[in-house]
């Protein structure tokens, strides 16, 4: 048994080696051995003409779906190698959902070129699937799919499959249609293996069918693979015909993608940048400009409140000539608090709402959570305020302020991104740093009104 | 075709009629329509009599998958309630390691008296599952798969598999062993069927096998089958024998399991609050008890943090007398912007890590980002700030603070989680609010650094 994953730097330097050599024998053998994903990582880290040389003596099927993997400046390369009908070929091999996603990405004229080559019928596939959003279940589905009529036999049914099993990306799931392409069921390789020759596949199959609408969102699919625990589903137009399937291994990329898509827009920066950075041969300086560009906006929102800020703290002028200047000391910690309990809360918030419903008592619930945090870190602060400054006005402005400062941070985490999802909007634009901004301006604010109450009974 | 993910709330309504009115026919047949997980959606809907009512009633297999997917207390409270010959058949028809999950979670004797139901079998199984870590590949893996030895001949293989594949979690991907237990091959049901009656398993098998140690990070087994698109991946011993096979619906269970973990971590709260919140009928006072618990510990340490921020910002109070005393207004604006980008960095650093390795470079580069970022927000922050103040010493002083705590925050938040995964600490207990805290010193200490120096150049 190998565990080849582990050995990615020996067998580079082998490669390397035996292309230097031009030992093209001994490599296609060693290429054999290997998973096209494993060839795919040598490709990756090989100089340009030596990715070449390998890829060209590649057999078809393993050039095919090394491309499948690859994004568009690595195809547009490789294809722009290779003689015509070594390309025809390979084309025809691939997989034509990831040949559609890395054509979506290529220029007009490139687009044309590659779509040329293609026989008629795949040419027409993909060109559907070039129309589909990203996002939706149709910008993630593919046509290799085995579907069946409803009125076959078993027996027909099984020879049909070993004509076609060949174009399938899943033979685990059959989907049943009728004459007008409708899908009316789905029976499993298991269980059409498994059954007598003459039946019929229309008594067979389960009309229990779990589907998705092709301009659905991508999320949809997911989430109902993930819940059923499906290895694919079946995508349908709006008239219930059978336009392509999602495979559970495509319904993980989107997993992947989404979930580091979270996190980037919750640290405050955007896709483009995760796009970048998450490829592996990345350039320094695109890393740096593509950081740049990303971040800068944020961080401009996020300055211009700072300077909101700024202006408000400006007004506690009039404390500064008083024996309660030390107040403005506590400005940082009262509004912080706010500001890390606000982060807590909208973080989980957009999370929660990405998988189930929640109405408006979440909010009173987490300012029930603000409350009790509240009355411990008030406490807390009031204790050591007391031990350094000894002024009990001090002491009740400071943790007071902190305390009402908690409850608000906790209910506004959870309130803002509840009414953009009510508003239809995107919760997840609430981004940490901006979540953070805002509750010092508003923390100060509050910081200023108990203030300026206080000191206005006791001046 | 049915889209009765939509209908849930008629669907329930129309259950509990059916029950209320002793239908106990019409219910089974209306049960026999949907998934199993649709059932233990309504399942979980019902008041506790009223789900023994439906779940007695239930075919005996689709009530074993209904308690694959139930967690501990509802699985104690369902066979608590069925005679022991119900319960006995219902435990047989279990995924072993669904029950094993579940019974890690029971009470030793509550555990017992569960594998004393179980055949011999199954039991020695069950056991065996229950030894392995959560974390580890033997935590999640399964034993319901199908090995042939690599001496049959392909029909002896089929009619093996036809005799076993009701045990069988996936059939799609069949492990070949040898005499002793050994995993020496795989070959997938699509090429069982295609090939000729009398070829030799081994013959047939392909020897290039992607596999996990069962005593393996169950990461390990995620990545490699999001990598190399499996259906399934089996588990060996250190001895290289076939312990059991990971399939890709619990693999996508951990992806999202450990893509919540990471944001609940960077938010600053722990897996418990999490695995509270994310039930689907969590008592409120259960959500607000643990929410408090798993947040306090994280608003303390930046409670404190913010206290040692107060002390350090105290120690400005000469410039409270001098005519430089607005520079105390451009506290927050200063350190919060160094926050700011410490947050995004720190956040993709952390995300960057767990998929490829980065070295100190990147702190360079981070850096960099950190410099052009700079030079933007502080050209901004100089010229509004000459506008309001019109002192040139003071837009000296706060852009030039800014600028460097700009470039610190960033590198900072790329070192922090690097240094820590280098001293194989887990780099993602650095929290937005621990970040955002400790910038926060920092940059009141270089705020204070800088104000010092040019003040005694000035003054």
């Amino acid at each position: 048994m190998d565990r080849k994953d582990e050995h990615s730097k020996e067998l580079l330097d082998q490669v390397e080696d035996l292309i230097d050599n031009n030992k093209i024998l001994e490599l296609r053998e060693l290429m054999e051995e290997y998973h096209n994903r494993d060839i795919f990582d040598i490709l990756e880290n090989l100089d340009e003409d030596k990715q070449i040389k390998l890829f060209e003596i590649l057999p078809i099927d393993m050039a095919a779906s090394i491309l499948d993997d690859a994004d568009s400046e690595f195809f547009k390369y490789i294809l722009s190698k290779l003689n015509t009908e070594h390309k025809a070929n390979i084309l025809e091999m691939m997989s034509l959902d990831d040949m559609a996603d890395i054509l979506a990405d290529l220029e007009e004229d490139e687009r044309e070129e590659v779509i040329n080559l293609l026989n008629q019928e795949d040419a027409q596939d993909v060109k559907e699937l070039l129309i589909y959003e990203e996002e939706s279940a149709g910008g993630i589905m593919t046509t290799g799919y085995i579907a069946i009529n409803k009125h076959m036999t078993a027996k027909e049914a099984i020879s049909y499959m070993r004509e076609n099993a060949i174009d399938a990306e899943t033979i685990y799931y059959i989907y049943v249609i009728d004459n007008f392409e409708k899908l009316v069921g789905v029976l499993s390789l298991r269980e059409l293996i498994t059954s007598r020759d003459d039946s019929i596949i229309e008594d067979l199959m389960s009309e229990n069918i779990i589907s998705v609408y092709v301009d659905e969102d991508r999320e949809k699919a997911v989430k109902l693979v993930s819940k059923y625990d499906l290895i694919a589903i079946p995508v349908v137009g709006r008239d219930d015909t059978l336009r392509g399937i999602i495979t559970v291994d495509d319904v993980i990329d989107v997993i992947e993608e989404e979930a580091s898509e979270d996190m980037y827009k919750f640290a405050g920066t955007s896709e483009q940048e995760r796009d970048i950075i998450e490829q592996s041969n990345v350039d320094p300086k695109d890393q740096v400009i593509s950081s740049f560009k990303a971040r800068i906006p944020w961080l401009i929102v996020t300055l211009l409140g700072g300077l909101l800020a700024t202006l408000i703290l400006s007004s506690f002028d009039y404390v500064i000539d008083s024996k309660y200047f030390p107040l403005i000391y506590f400005v940082p910690i009262v509004t912080g608090m706010g500001g890390n309990i606000g982060t807590q809360v909208s973080a989980l918030t957009v999370m929660a709402l990405s998988n189930k419903h929640l109405d408006f008592k979440n909010v009173l619930l987490e300012g029930l959570v603000g409350v009790l945090t509240g009355i411990i870190c008030s406490l807390i602060l009031s204790i050591t305020t007391y031990v350094f400054v000894k002024d009990i006005n001090i002491v009740l402005i400071v943790s007071l302020s902190l305390f009402i400062n908690m409850i608000i941070g906790a209910m506004l985490g959870s309130f803002v991104p509840m009414i953009l999802k009510k508003m239809d909007a995107d919760p997840s634009i609430v981004s940490a740093p901006l979540i953070a901004t805002a509750l010092d301006i508003i923390g100060m604010m509050i910081y200023f009104v108990i203030t300026t109450i206080i000191l206005a009974k006791i001046v």
